[in-house]
Order: C-alpha cells, then sequence, then structure tokens
C-alpha cells in the first residue's frame, strides 16, 4: 500500500444555496480513518454529475432532504481501492471500483430510509480525493471503462435499469422505448435499450442533438418537441400508430400527459425525475402548457401505467454491469472538467447544453 | 327446447341523450334468429347497471364511443341457454350463463379493438328477453349464485379482478387495499380482497354506508371523507403510516392525487373509472379541490405505480368465478327493480345512493 | 432488565451423527456477552422443530453442510428481547420476537452464502436459554400467537410464503394448491392458501390425519396415497380434471412425477424439501417407484413448472407476518414437550406420527 | 388475382410410419376453395423442418398425437396471400405472411385444446401450393427477409421466444444463456439472446459446429460434450462460476441434470424438446447416463426452474418479428431443397447433421 496523504481536497455545499453554485467550497479535510472492519477506503478519480447535484446545491431539489452545512458534494464517483479493513472479502486493493448510490441499497425493492442515505445529499458524498464506506457499498467496474466513464453508470444508470427491470413490465427485447431529453438518464437508458435490440425514440429541442443522437447512439427516430409541440402524435407515427412501450419521464413541465399518450395500451412511463420546480428552460422536453391535465382519465383510457423510480439497487447495479460487459456498452461523456473548474462543471449541467454525462476528473 | 315467442321486450336508446333517462324506451324487437354454428340464445333474466349505463344514455360518458340511435341499452345479464348452434360444445341448453362484456376479449392483454365490442356501448346490449352470441362470448355462473346475484360480476367483478391479477403487482393475501365510495367496482373490490386474506378499508361520504361495510362486509377500516377532507392521511394512520398496497380508484374529481399519497412505496393506485365529467355530487370520493396537482412529483416521491384498467377477459372472468364458488362469495345487490321500473333504476343508480349493485329482474 | 443469569441451558449435537438422537446433549454455556452496537439479546421460550434438525442430527441431511462437533441445535425459536445494544432501532426490550432462518437473507432473491448462515446448521441454533443476534436478523410476533404457535412460523411458514411469492407464478386467489402429507411445510402452506380464498386438496397415507386436514384445517380435497397409489389420477378428478395450480412437493421417494401429473399446464410444483435420503418409511407421500422417471417428457408434456425453494428471506417473513395476523392464522402444533424431554421430541417427529409442529418449550 | 391452378402438390404421410421416410408421398390434391367469410387462401413458397416433423412421420413424435392416414405434412411455411374471404380485415392480397403452429393460439397462455390444431400433426400440413386457414392464423413476415428465411420462425423461433417472455423470468439483457446443441430452436433461441444483449454458450459435439457458432453467430463460448462429458462443469467456468440464466433444453438423453446444474439460483432450464425416443445418436447432448438422476434433490439444491414449453401465440409471435425487424435478425437456414427432394430434406434432418434449419421450396 502506497502512503497516503493526512489530508485531502473536498468540495462542500454551503448556505445560502445559491443557483449560481457560489456556494460550492474548495476545502482541505483531514483524509478518513484507516478502514477496520468491513470498511473499505477509495481513491476517487472522477465524479459525474446529475441534476440532482445542481438541485442540491442551488435549492431546487424537490425530495425532502436538508442539505447539511459542509455536507460533500457529488453522488457518482469511480476509483481504486487503496485500503481495506481486515474483515474485507468482496474487493481487495488494487480493485477499481464504484460506490453506490443509496449506500445501503443492496437487495430487492427500494424502502424510503434508503434516501437519506443517498451519497452528497443525505450524508456526505464523493467530491474528494478518498473517500470510506463499507464493502458492501461498492461494485466492481467493466473492464473494458474508463474511471471518467465508468463514473457516469451510477445514478443515471442504475435508474434506467430499474425502470428496466420492474417484475411484469420488464423491458423486452424489440419493444420501443421513448427517452425525454438527451440529459443522463435519457441518454443511458437510451444506450441501455438499443443494446437490448430495441428501437429508441429520442426528443429534443435542438436538431443538433437530435442529429447527434441518431449519429452517435443509433437510435431510431427523434422528435423536436419545439418545432412539433404535440410531440407525442408525431412519436405515434413512428411506431406506425401503435404507441411505444415505455417512456424514460424526466418531469419536465407538462410532459406527463404526451408521454402517456405516446404509449400504446398497457405501456410504461417511468417518472424518474421531477425538472418543473429547476430553473425553467433549462431542461430539455418542457411544455409550457399550465393546463392541469385529468390524469386520471389520461391514464384510464390510455391503460398506462405511470411509474414512480428512483435508483436502483446494487443487484441491479451487478446486473446493469453484466451488461454493460457483455455489449461493450460506454456512456456518454460530453464534457470532462478539471478538479479546479468545478463550479464551471455544474454550471455547464445546469445550461441545459449537455448531451449525456459531465465529469470532474480529480 | 321450449317455443319461443316471435317478439320479445328491449329497452333502448334514443337521441338525444338525456340525464333525466326519458330517452330510455320500452319497446319490442323480433326475436333473434335461431342460433347457427357456434351460436347460441340466452334467455335473459337479471341484468346489473353499472355507472357506465348511465353516462351513455345521459351523454357523460368519457369514451369516445358513438350511441347508435335505437341501441339496446345494458351490458351484464344472466341468464340460460335455450338453444345453440349445430357446432357448439362449450355450453349447452339449460346451462346457466353470463356473456361476457366485451364478447372477443378472451384470451391475453387488453386490445383497444376490444373495446368496441362492449355490450350495450359499442354494440347492442342484454336488456331484453334473448340475446344471441358466441359460445365464446359466455361463461358458467358458479352455482351458488342466484341470476339476480350473478349479473353482478361482469364488468364490476371483472374489472377487479383485473386489477388484482397484474403480473408483477398483483395481490398477495396479507396487504391492504383502499377501495373508494361504495359504487359497484369498489365494493366487488372489497368482497374479492376479503376473501383473499387482505385487509380492506373503505371510503365513503355516508357514515351509515361505512357502517354497513363494516358490517355485512367485514372490512377493516373506514373513512368518512367529507368529515376528514385529507383522508390520505387518515388512511395512512389506519396502516400504521405504512400505506396501502392497492388503491381501486374510481375517477372522482382530485381523488387521484390523494390515493397515491395513500400507497406505500411500490403501491398501486388501479384507475378503473372517471367520474369527474359525470354529474357532480352523485359519485362518493370526490373532492372540489380544482387545483392541478403536480402529478408526476406525487407519483415519483411516492414511488407509486397508477394504471388505467378496463374491464377483464374471458379467461380472468373463469378464473375469478373459481375465487366467487371457493369463497361462496355473493355480490351485493343493493335494490332489485322490475322490468317497467328500468327507468327508476337508472335514476336510482344515477342518484348515488346505492351500495354494491341495482338489478333490473327480466 | 432483570438480572441475567451466568449460564444457560443448551441442547448440542455431537460425533458421530446418530439415527436414535444420542448424540444430542443437555449442556450449560456461558450467556452470551452484552449485545453492543445492533445487537440483540433473546430470552428464548419455544423451539419448533423441522425434518431438517432431525436429518443433521442424524447425518441424513442431503445438503452440504458440516456439522461442527458440538453446534447448538435448532432453528426455530420465538422469545422476548431481554437487552439490546445502544444503536438497536428496530426493537426494543420487552419486545416478543422470532429470529430469522439464515440471519443475513433480509430482501430480495437467495443467495446461496445465506444458506451457511442457517441456525443449528450452518451457525449455532436457538436450542438455549438466550440467543445473541443482531436486530436486522430477527421479526416481531404478530399479537395473537403464543411463543409456542410463532415458532412454528420460522421455516415451515416462510418457506410457504416462499413458493406462493414468486413474481410470475404467485399464489391468486381462487386457485388450489395439492400439499404431499402433513408436516409442518405442508400444513403451513395449507393454512395460508386457504387464508388466501384457495381449494387445498392433502395427501397422506393415514386416514384420521385426513379427516383431521378436513375438520380442523377446512381442506376441501383428501387423498390417501396407500389406498390410491395413483393419487394423481384422484387428485385431477378432485380438481374436475383440470388439474392444481400449485403443489408443495416435499420430495419423497418417487413423488416428483405424480406431483407434475397433478398439475394443470403452467402449474407449479414448489419442491422444498428432500426426503427420500431420509430414514425410510417416516415420510409420507412415498412411492417404491424405483423406475427412473423421464421427468424432462414429463415436464414438457404438462407444461409444468418445478422450482426448487428454499426459506425465504425477512421481507417475505414480515409479508406473512401480515397475512397471518389480518387472518388470525395459528399455526398447528401437534405435540409439546419440555425442555427434559427435547430427545423425545426429535424421535417423535422422527416417527412421522406428527400433523403440524412438533414444539420444544424452555 | 392471377388465375389459380385446380389442383397442387402435396407430401402427405402413410401408414405404416417409417424411420426411412419412404412413407411420405408426393400426391396432388384439389386446390382448396375459395376463401369465404375471414378465410385467406396462400400460395406456399417455402417449408422448414422441425424434428416434429421427422418424428411424426417415423412415428417417434413422443406427444399423444393420432397422425391421420394421408394427412399433408409440414407446419412451418412462408407465402403470400393471394385471395381472400369478404370479411377479411388483417391481410390483404399480396402481403407475405406465415402461418402460425397452432391455428387458434392467439392470445394468453397455452391451452391444451390448441395442440390438437398443430398443423402438419393434429391438422392438415403446409407442405403444399395453397393453404387456406382463417386470417386469425397469419402473421406479416418481416420485410427483410424472404420466404425461405420466414419459413424458418415458425416453430423454433416462436418457441424460443415463448422461453424468453414468461412473467417473472424473462430473458434479461446482460443475461447468460446456455443452447443445447445447434438444432433449429437452439439456434435461433441463441440468435434471439445476441440480439437482446445476452451473452450466449453452446453446446455441440462437432468443433466444425462450435467454430461456426462462434464464427456466424458471435456466440461468446463453446462447449464440446463429446470432449468434456462433465459439460456442465465447463458452463459454470465459463460463466465465472457464477452459473447461467437460461438453458434452452432440446431433451436429449441424460442431459436435464447437467441443465441443472449449469444454472445459477433461480435459473431457468427451458425443456422444449424431448428427444431420446427418437433414434439414438441422431440428436445433440445426448449422455448414456442411464442412472436415474434424483432429480427432485438437483432442482431443490440448484434452487432451479424447471419449465415444459411449447409453441408461443400469436401474440408472441409478433413481439418477436418485432424484434426480429428490429435487430435485423435472419434465421441461420442450413441447408435448402427442392420440392423434388423433399423426402431428401428429411432424411437429413434426420441424420443430425444440421447446423440450423432445413427448408425445402416449393
Amino acid at each position: 500500500m502506497t502512503t497516503l496523504p493526512s489530508d485531502m481536497r473536498a468540495l462542500t455545499i454551503s448556505h445560502p444555496l445559491s443557483p449560481t453554485f457560489s456556494n460550492l467550497s474548495f476545502t482541505r479535510l483531514a483524509l478518513p480513518s484507516a478502514p477496520t472492519g468491513t470498511q473499505v477506503l477509495i481513491h476517487v478519480r472522477a465524479v459525474s454529475l446529475n441534476a440532482r447535484d445542481a438541485q442540491i446545491a442551488s435549492g431546487t431539489y424537490p425530495a425532502p432532504i436538508q442539505v447539511r452545512e459542509g455536507i460533500v458534494a457529488g453522488s457518482d464517483a469511480a476509483g481504486d481501492v487503496v485500503a481495506v479493513g481486515e474483515a474485507v472479502s468482496r474487493v481487495t486493493v488494487g480493485d477499481r471500483v464504484t460506490p453506490i448510490f443509496a449506500q445501503t441499497f443492496l437487495h430487492g425493492e427500494h424502502d424510503p430510509d434508503y434516501q437519506k442515505q443517498g451519497l452528497g445529499g443525505g450524508i456526505d458524498g464523493v467530491l474528494r480525493d478518498y473517500f470510506l464506506c463499507d464493502e458492501s457499498g461498492v461494485v466492481l467496474i467493466p473492464s473494458h471503462l474508463t474511471y471518467t466513464e465508468a463514473c457516469c453508470s451510477v445514478i443515471t444508470g442504475v435508474t434506467a435499469w430499474h425502470c428496466f427491470s420492474y417484475p411484469g413490465c420488464a423491458l423486452k427485447t424489440g419493444e420501443t422505448v421513448l427517452v425525454l431529453g438527451t440529459g443522463g438518464v435519457s441518454i443511458y437508458a437510451a444506450q441501455l435499450a438499443l443494446a437490448s435490440g430495441c428501437r429508441v425514440i429520442v426528443t429534443s429541442s435542438s436538431d443538433a442533438k437530435l442529429s447527434r443522437a441518431r449519429r452517435e447512439l443509433g437510435v431510431h427516430g427523434t422528435v423536436n418537441y419545439r418545432t412539433h409541440r404535440d410531440w407525442d402524435v408525431k412519436v405515434r407515427e413512428l411506431t406506425g400508430g401503435r404507441g411505444v412501450d415505455h417512456v424514460i419521464e424526466v418531469g419536465g413541465k407538462g410532459t406527463l400527459v404526451r408521454s402517456i399518450r405516446s404509449c400504446r395500451p398497457l405501456g410504461n412511463v417511468w417518472v424518474v425525475g421531477y425538472m418543473s420546480d429547476y430553473a425553467a428552460g433549462k431542461v430539455e422536453g418542457q411544455d409550457d402548457n399550465s393546463e392541469a391535465p385529468e390524469l386520471a382519465k389520461e391514464i384510464l383510457y390510455a391503460q398506462a401505467r405511470v411509474h414512480g423510480v428512483v435508483c436502483g439497487s446494487r443487484d441491479m447495479f451487478e446486473d446493469m454491469n453484466r451488461c454493460v460487459e457483455a455489449n461493450r456498452i460506454v456512456p456518454v461523456v460530453d464534457k470532462v472538467f478539471p478538479w479546479d473548474e468545478a463550479r464551471e462543471a455544474y454550471r455547464y449541467l445546469d445550461s441545459g447544453a449537455h448531451f449525456g454525462k459531465v465529469v470532474i476528473e480529480l
């Protein structure tokens, strides 16, 4: 084991929360204590950001979480194990690993208590050089991925996978998946669906992004929702009138009703985020329809299934990694920022200009 | 085979559609032609009404169906087979049978085309002395039920059963089911859930009805939603804070958001009707909350599953009848009207005074 | 907290393993250390036996487990919490609890590693006055059950529940369940199925036991497999030729092929035990058919589903307890032995004379 | 519509059934009558053979079917619609179509009655120039497939798809699938699994075939079961000790126990055929192990799920075709025979030399 420094860099969140991210502070913290028992110490190499990070730092996160003053930011890291406790058996020093989002959500269905354990929100996050956790809270990185790529799977990948693995309505090869916008979950969901032999349709307000989705990902259909305000009609056309089997719904303003209308009977709308409280104009898939949709009626006559979905378990992460490895999936990294520009990374994400993931390398 | 008359009584719907049901006409029609091939002729003995019947006749049915001038009303009948075609093998003369609601929905998942085949709406209904259909469109009546009881299972029972048999989120014994109001689907769902070893909670604006639900059905909990405007809070209390596993949501005004809040994580809201267009004040479970609920957010943070559900298949009907027979379930008949008072039956249903089913005996 | 003694009674297993159970020793052990962290100390009041206990002690247990010299016997206990560590939050002193069988199998699907944690086989068991474990390894006892009744749920109940809750083929109300014999899992499965509104058929070689099953449990059909060697034919008759939906298969000699033939297409055979290595003549449902059944052919043409099932998770235990509580299910206790006659309890179980569970009270 | 001839070529099966297929007769039959109602007349262009065809003609088919003297052989055809009845709405003249195997199995779960409707066994088959059936009994051919390719999907493809779409244990991307041998179902299953983003392992007794599977299909692992008699051990090695998620088990002699041992806990063995009665030495994956495996014990300790599966429904066929179309899957045609050499086609299939499908072009 190499000698470790006594302190480390960290990015922490101060109050008041700020839409300009000026409340993100570069600080130095003491290194975590040496791992004991089943603990492992991880040298963090790369961290990807999610809309959640920007929402937490700026005070627009819709979930009922108290952001502690000085909490370490960030949830999605990749690094390597540099020290282990005496009882560790799942990993070994030198292993490349990713901490899971909710450190105690290992198996089975989600429990609300897990959410309080979410990194960089409920508890201290990973934007720091070293991170200490229980060995049960990490998964191995697929061999073909760099740290920068691997850190993109944590929330976005496992949330998309969670959607696609619900018993009774899991994704089946040959189905059609609609993803709203080109944010992290949507692009990851598109990649998983394509690897699963599914057809994929993407919406965006940017023809450039849609063109990139066709060219780089190989999606089958695209709809510019600014050009086509009734984008659900366009989506149905792209399916020969049948409707899609799954929608990844990121919760833009007024999108839910159109997502429902895009579905075939018994189709699934997977609500994975809620962007409407978040600063308007930044998020794709928005609609200025402020009418109250009669959603009960829409759901009934579409015979739709609308599911609220959070990030999945360690079991799901490992299942997903088997898929990522077998299909050599490489998460789409939009832009990489060095440590010193971590705030710029937040601002870039916040601008909505990204296609895929924004990463900070340490 | 007894000699059949040459004509028969029928109740038909005329335009303009009317909220007073004065457009329901007692008419005489020629008897259907003798059954050939796989057809069967049924002597109808009893017909139960659904909210759908009142909505169709009064022009408030929310589904996109053209009501043909002079169409025979009614969808839920029980009777006996009085003649069969030469190729009939599933039933025999003398069998007591119930026509299924969508005559071609036999197996598997629902297809929108089936809905056009719904009796008494898409096609001619059963409020007449004799009904001719294919043998594939009937099921046998459980031996312990009278015609009057058996005709109550068609839409209400099979819709409730459909909710409870979705793969991946089917009703499990020991779960808790919330039913909104005391209409046909809700009461039937309560009976099925009780027979399945589940706990049941009922809402109503009438303490008398709630008392009846406790006394006659044996439900475990009741909430008067007039007394408790935030009835979801009360429902959660009744589950020790955990939330219910299933809600039978009949689509009253503003109820969906409270149904979602009543659920445990991964709980299911089964939207089986849409009453809000229907004359206000008649339907239980209503709320005058006219705010647009941010449903995407509600669904996400509740991790709920909201399903739009229509009446199920013949396979489901037969599965349900096995349950009805094994548990000696007797559908709750609120009030029986003779043929001459069919219009009064509609009006009584329309008044919302019922607890369970309203039946017309022929 | 009452003052605890310094040592305690325990029943341990010595080598060589013995079919007469003379290798079961009454010993005294030091009391476990005081609970720390998330540990709890349980005062054990009653322990029920399973065929597994007799198999382990006698050396006929078919699973690949090394029985350690001097291991404490027993897996299914009920008692009360007498002391807790400083970090315990799930229970409190005075709570009545049951340790779960595989102490680390809390959520999700079974992992083979869990089996090594099985009480009284992989690790020290519960036949002693005090038992120390992590708070995560216990569940609360339903309020209507005594210790003697509650200890009967651990392996038998949770295994039966596991069978009935597989996604995609879970037990549905109205289905028919066949249970082989009158041992612990079979009787518990019968009780759960009856509470779920299912029809139940039981087999036995004893008319007295079958009569008891009818009278005390209210099962719908019985077959004496000694009188009817081709009991599958008889079972099919009892279902009107359709076949049953589920079979609880305890692994008697040659029974599997008949279980398969008893099923409807897509029916489920749940293999929950393997008795054939166990001393012949003791186990019900046996057959002396030594022919190699062409099982691939049988499974194919029956379109059967045959599942190997072990004891379920803590989540399943808690779901089951909700069912037990809602339906006031009381596990069937066949015979209770005092501590001094623990060996007699093993011998009585081993004789196959029991109907339901054999319990040792401490 | 072109003028149709008055008679046509057909291949019929005579008694006594014969292992040399000398009982297959080239005959001429009158053309079917013109389609009426919902009937369609299909000009058959290509027919693929299955082991079932050889078994039926030679008298080794294990299913309880009486082969009628003079029955038209063959079940898997592709052709085009040349005439339609006046009520036909699903297809039109000129459409390229494939009849489904069991003509009445459209939706939902399989019913034993459907099997009696199997083409070329229960009822007259498709080895003839023209075939008349109800429009409900056909599906459209994916646009990228020739008749010769499309006729390969009927039994093999839809059976494989049926395995992969069971609720609760359906194929998920990233899983590992083991297929036994290189016959029609196995190769089609491999293709579907690969398109679904799964890893695939193939067994064979021929290194040449295994090499072809790697080169042409891109499977991830191969095992020569002659070189490795304990091929399950080898399969587990290829999965890093974890075991596979699914096995396509074609029912060779003694293979079932090894298939079970190849699985991870809760892995699925899909028994899709039964070859052991069929002439020995012809079928791959055989084993001369004549010991009675203690299968109940094997299934229990593997926690396996063993399913008997037959050919699926029209719904499944259409779902599969969506996958075939989206992924441009082309069924593997091993060898094509002209009409005059139909008997040689049977003999070639019977020799076991094939890799994928054997087709007769008309």
